[in-house]
């Protein structure tokens, strides 16, 4: 079986649940992650397939897995997976898509597959990988300009933006797994019209709508990364709330950047669906404006440039307490598309690695908010309500500036193309809890 | 023997070296430090006493070591005493204060003392710990000053200087141990008569002279730690070497701080010296000019401020290729110290926490560059040469704005006052490879 047969829409898995026409996990997505089961209290790697999880650390107990890729799937994350690079990546998706798909799977092996599937439901899921680094970059033009609008309305945009991919370190500690409960940080905030700042709740409490990728093979520390070489240091995606206290934040960036505004916490979602699924769902590129700079030579690929980005529809959902008491559903707050960046995930991760930073197996870029041109596209509150200014109507009457305690955000995610399967990125939840007294 | 007494100056251990009056690891020093010997290939820890270390895990063999520190002294990173606490810092420094001391050890136990010890010479040593999240601070008001002044000569001090313990997140991947080599790196400059950036090798490599803390036990998410309480999340100190890449500094660092500028290596020396070896070296207070606010609440603990900053000078020695041909030794270029800074190392702590991040051991928080008032005292060439319009001339008649290929920059550092032990941090080094092509 070859790679691109992985993609083919008409193939079937015999798990039903994964031939839904509403499931974001068929046969052709594939995801990975880490899971605790009631019966298994050692974190597993495991693969959704529809409603189930295939645990690979069982299919190696059976000899069911690639030689190459038996010791990554033993582990209890995704770091070794992540650093074995493309040809075990590959190897592995063929053969899962093989175990797995109705058409390529005899019968006495298939009681063998089934033998290692856990229902999703009653298992828990953990981080995917130690994350060693993680870096957060700003790569909406939309996001950067609306948000510039704000601080400087007369040049929203600063000099650098079309040139560099502006990036900075985030705070890998505070990065947690989805349904984990996000405490409002407290911290200084000082009001324009007063002379010395307080310091209490965090008044501002934000989302922010990104995309997380996780880096596979690492590079040396002194050498770079060319920009042909990156999609083979790119393993997967996950969606990333970077909760941002803004409050907070207008006081303490100037000179060095966000700080305490944003370390609190960094939600990801459970499933790292890799870019071998997403790759029949490129494009189209982003188009630059007339007159707005190439890029330098180093950040410019032909073949990257002409497949363009991710095709991703990215949503931000919101459920209120008010809501959850009426048995209401979430309500949709935003849409975008992240093939709206200015810059490619490959761009980002040979710019990082350009002045010889070392990236390493596990690593998470986050892209910054992905906001798109459209107003419903817009990736956080600030944006949204015009730094609260135009607040938010709710369904039920509630309105909102920012969050309030009690709020679930819900990011979610899916690529959906004529003539290809919907893959889905799964949700990334976290719900608001009072700040501590 | 109480913790008091392994401060005593007249005590003198059987190691005739640690009782030279130049040595910095006398008795009342016992910094740890992670090392690689000929005959051992796993990474110990290791006590630095006069010239020779103290092996810990052999100690452990030897069942000399106390009982709570026993399992985190066979470790191969310091990380597990850093989390032991500070009743398990004390118990150990006090016992190998005494297996060190001439009157306290028995000759019996010397013996034994004796076959854990390593000389110096011939070790290479390691990065004392795992460091998982690196922070940079900002926290000499001098060097905020002077940068300030180059970059907004109105209004050099942006209004939050004096409420925010300024910071922002590092690269803990390219944190390398003194000793290893640092490649130029390249990247995007702008030259200001220019409109469009290029990419190339930096052309303004600069050092900065910054001390670093280990965080000790961490905190948990969402939760704070008091400033009285910060002593005891602080395990000790090293030199640390922000290298700083001064021109793809100013193009990228807005509006979200330094990325590619500073993350491409930080040099730490190898010895952690204890804030208890420190004790006896707090004062004087830096004093807040009249004028200045006083720290909000969550910053104020009049037993920190009455204590005062860590009274320890910090040097620079520059030796380049041309003093290395002439067989000339390193030459000073600045002389500070760390009691100049605006706020306490436990401030940091409690500033970074406050907001629920929660720090982990091994964690480390780099001060921000020590400049003092004088120009002598300041802790980059960036201030020295006022971004490069003042050259320094070195005695052999060569002329510095920025660093050169070839350049070794040494950070060196100690505390001393009448009535106490001279205590040394040891050096910091680190020596300029061209950048790669």
């Amino acid at each position: 079986m070859s790679l691109n047969l992985t993609h083919e829409p008409a193939r079937r898995s015999w798990i039903e649940s994964a031939n839904a026409a509403a499931t974001g996990f068929p046969l052709q997505n594939l995801p990975y992650g880490v899971f605790l089961s009631g019966e298994n209290h050692t974190p597993r790697i495991g693969v959704a397939i529809g409603d189930q999880i295939l645990n690979l650390a069982a299919l190696a107990e059976l000899d069911l897995l690639p030689a190459s890729a038996r010791a990554a799937g033993r582990q209890p994350a995704l770091n070794a997976l992540m650093a074995a690079g493309p040809a075990v990546w590959t190897a592995l998706r063929v053969r899962l898509s093989e175990l797995l798909g109705v058409d390529s799977c005899p019968a006495a092996l298939r009681t063998q597959v089934e033998s290692c599937l856990v229902p999703q439901t009653g298992t828990t899921m953990l981080l995917p990988a130690s994350i060693g680094g993680y870096t957060d970059f700003y790569a909406s033009i939309f996001h950067a300009t609306n948000v510039g609008k704000m601080l400087r309305p007369d040049q929203p945009l600063l000099p650098n933006y079309k040139w560099v991919p502006i990036g900075y370190h985030g705070r890998s500690s505070s990065i947690v797994a989805s349904g984990t409960p996000v405490r409002r940080p407290c911290g200084q905030s000082k009001a324009a019209d007063l002379s010395a700042p307080v310091f209490g709740p965090c008044k501002n409490l934000d989302y922010e709508l990104e995309l997380g990728a996780f880096v596979g093979p690492g590079n040396q520390q002194g050498t770079s990364i060319p920009l042909a070489s990156a999609p083979g240091h790119l393993f997967g995606v996950v969606l990333l709330n970077d909760w941002s206290a803004r409050d907070l934040q207008t006081w303490e960036y100037q000179p060095l950047g966000p700080f305490l505004a944003k370390n609190f916490a960094t939600t990801i979602s459970p499933w790292v669906v890799t870019l071998e699924a997403l790759a029949p769902f490129r494009g189209p590129a982003f188009a630059r404006p007339p007159g707005d700079p190439a890029p330098l030579p180093y950040l410019t690929d032909p073949a990257d440039v002409a497949q363009g980005g991710l095709n991703l529809t990215l949503e931000v959902w919101l459920l209120t307490r008010e809501m959850r008491a009426a048995g209401v559903g979430p309500h949709r707050l935003s849409s975008g598309n992240f093939s709206s960046m200015y810059w490619t995930l490959a761009q980002l991760l040979t710019h990082h690695a350009s002045n010889g930073c070392n990236l390493q197996p596990g690593d998470l870029l986050g892209s910054g908010t992905v906001s798109g041109q459209a107003k419903d596209a817009r990736g956080c509150l600030l944006e949204m309500t015009m730094r609260g200014t135009e607040p938010l109507s709710l369904p039920g009457g509630e309105e909102r500036k920012f969050l309030a305690d009690g709020d679930e955000v819900i990011l979610r995610g899916h690529a959906e193309r004529p003539g290809a399967r919907r893959i889905g990125l799964g949700e990334c939840r976290g719900v608001v809890l009072p700040a501590a007294t």
